[in-house]
């Protein structure tokens, strides 16, 4: 029954079944959209309290800062405490920022290529630059890097981290790769989870620079789909402990936690990049927008408070995974054409079809409204050198919308797979 | 009665006066603090319903966007179309940004260092670049300057503009004058206000830098402290009229008519620099605060808001500002020590005290416990050439602090004078 086991008769009459399924689909004239990993409506309602908070007379932080007025470039202390806990960082390590953590990942780029880090000889710019990519990931990492000329190298990202023996071999002898890209929480788009064990190594193999940087972005720290909920790694606390405490720099944000457009963002580091970055933040702005700081305070209340919040995300889009699972089971598992991942969090699902398909499969659904993210969009320039990954960002649509996209989506899948072994 | 027509003996005298009473002073233990343009927080409080808007239930921007959710680079129309029309710039061409327009500021500079402007051949930074100063001026204008390595070339300001001589010498000579830091309505700190005929020459010069900017941070466009409320010029019409469409970068926020810490931030330009400012903006972030945004529309309903709301703020700071000029003038204006400006807006009243006295008078009031903007602050590198201007901030303290830190200032300066005419 697997696609490989057909004979050409076989073949060419599921072609012919396939085009009819997909005429019937296009004949639809659906509108889905599984481009953009956005909550949905219901789960931002979860946090409606905040469209009023922090509410009439409330100004005043727990340290009597106005939190109306200028100022404050580390942030409320209320926000940070929360969050220290749940990212695992010391509070007087993290930085609370405004609603958008890619931002504080472009300053740090912008501060290093410049300025130099701190332990950097010279401003960035003037040298080349490499960044390591484990793939697939995060498309905007790596716009950021290609906006600014920075090269990029692929590794290969598996379950539990990258192929490490090439990400220590590259960093050890070539002092041109500063950074590595990690989203180390069930990771965007392929669910990992880095362990401990990895992180170790990652923070403590040796680098031929002396300014390399990881750039640990936490954006699913919290974002449990199963019981098992991954805890954040102390990362900090073991690259200090591996004698490279200005190796990490950690983000994170309430993007997917409260509003996506209106939330806070964080960053961690040792205590000499968290100078460092004020420093240079204090150039650019008089401080963050405390107010959001004080409203997110009130409103979370405790890590605690946030974890409870999560288990109601959680309830919200954990069928929207299982539905996506359970057709692409029934409709692609028989004909073996596809593997998929099975996050235990986050807000993606990896896909990989037939090499030389993704391309292919992403225009018919397209063609049939269905808005995929573009085919390669997980690896940098936009290039997937095997043309087989795509990635599935089912949470923003409602329950309906995200079983026709999947089930339009996998007639796409079979259909690109029978015209390419046909054509063949 | 002036204080070169003393005789020495006089002088003698008056030191002995002065000296008793500056140790009176020093006596008093007064923790006073003018240093910075902040807002009252009698002002902030003018401001309070924001602290519960939009409300519950309100998330939905007129045209139906979901403000809780990404996206949205430009901002939203609605508080778009209100500063717009204050601001005389089309609303297609306003951008809504974060809480602080210095952070525009900054990265309007970054984008044009790392990557050019449209105008440019090359990014910035593989040139020399210089920006020309008004002096004296703002101190964060100075210090992003520094911050990113560009020469400054100071100019003086005068009442309506600099010297338009030097100004126009220096942009169609030299390649490497990129750009002029410009704050045309109410100057900080002289109070300028740059007339249309001005405007209009700046707009137009020759200029030997295909992308040369005008900065023009219009920080204080509605913040009247008279009748005579100064309209904002349109630039960007009489750029585009100069045939100089891509010349200005206008700025402006809501930080001194909302909250200082939680307002929102204002871009406006040519098109084709709008396109550009949103391209590298959307590397950046996947949107602004637009939740924000919707806060500030409903609060401020209409330009009209805007002009209601900044008559209350006059009502407020206005009294400071005459109160300083009476004590300024009461304890100053015989000994012909001094000028001062008398802003019509604005947040400053700069104070010229004789040739080489500005350091001593700071250092003198901040053993009397008031603290005051580092003398030389309103210029390049911190660096008076004169080493004779203060800047004077009396917005945020009380009108009972800002008399007692006024008078203890008056005593500070006369007894400077007096030191240096006695030493001489």
């Amino acid at each position: 029954m697997s696609l490989s086991d057909l004979s050409s008769a076989d073949l060419a009459a599921l072609h012919g079944e396939l085009t009819t399924a997909y005429d019937t689909l296009v004949g639809k004239g659906l509108k889905l959209d599984l481009t953009r990993g956005k909550p949905a409506p219901a789960q931002l309602d979860l946090s409606n309290e905040l469209l009023s908070l922090p509410g009439e007379g409330e100004f005043k932080a727990a340290d009597g800062t106005d939190v109306r007025n200028y100022g404050g470039g580390q942030g409320l202390p209320e926000i940070r405490e929360i969050f220290a806990e749940l990212l695992n960082v010391p509070v007087a390590q993290l930085v609370a920022g405004d609603n958008a953590s890619l931002s504080i990942m472009h300053d740090t780029l912008v501060y290093s290529l410049l300025k130099g880090t701190v332990d950097s000889e010279r401003p960035w710019v003037q040298d080349e630059i490499t960044f390591l990519c484990p793939v697939p990931g995060y498309d905007r990492h790596f716009a950021l890097c290609e906006q600014y000329g920075i090269a990029m190298e692929t590794v290969e990202l598996g379950s539990d981290g990258p192929d490490l023996e090439t990400v220590k071999r590259r960093v050890a002898e070539d002092p041109s790769v500063r950074g590595i890209w990690i989203v180390p929480t069930y990771a965007n788009p392929n669910g990992a989870v880095y362990t401990e064990e990895v992180t170790r190594e990652l923070v403590s193999m040796p680098a031929a620079a002396p300014d390399f940087r990881i750039f640990w972005d936490n954006a699913y720290a919290v974002h449990h789909l199963t019981d098992h909920e991954n805890p954040a790694v102390d990362v900090l606390g073991l690259a200090t402990e591996a004698g490279n405490p200005n190796r990490v720099f950690v983000f994170a944000s309430t993007s997917k936690i409260t509003f996506a457009g209106a939330g806070v963002s964080f960053f961690a580091s040792s205590p000499a990049n968290v100078t460092w970055y004020l420093k240079h933040l204090g150039k650019r702005t008089i401080g963050p927008d405390k107010l959001n700081h004080l409203r997110h305070a009130r409103y979370l209340g405790s890590a605690d408070g946030v974890r409870a919040l999560m288990r109601k995300h959680r309830a919200i889009i954990e069928p929207k995974f299982e539905q996506v699972e359970t057709i692409l089971e029934e409709r692609l598992g028989s004909y073996q054409v596809a593997t998929w991942t099975r996050p235990e969090g986050g807000y993606f699902i990896s896909l990989d079809v037939p090499d030389g398909c993704a391309t292919r499969v992403v225009a018919l659904a397209k063609q049939a409204g269905i808005a995929m993210t573009g085919a390669g969009a997980a690896f940098p320039y936009g290039r997937d050198p095997r043309d087989r990954n795509i990635r599935i960002a089912p949470t923003f649509p409602s329950p309906d919308d995200v079983a026709a996209a999947i089930e339009g989506l996998c007639t796409c899948v079979l259909l690109a797979a029978v015209e390419q072994r046909t054509s063949a």
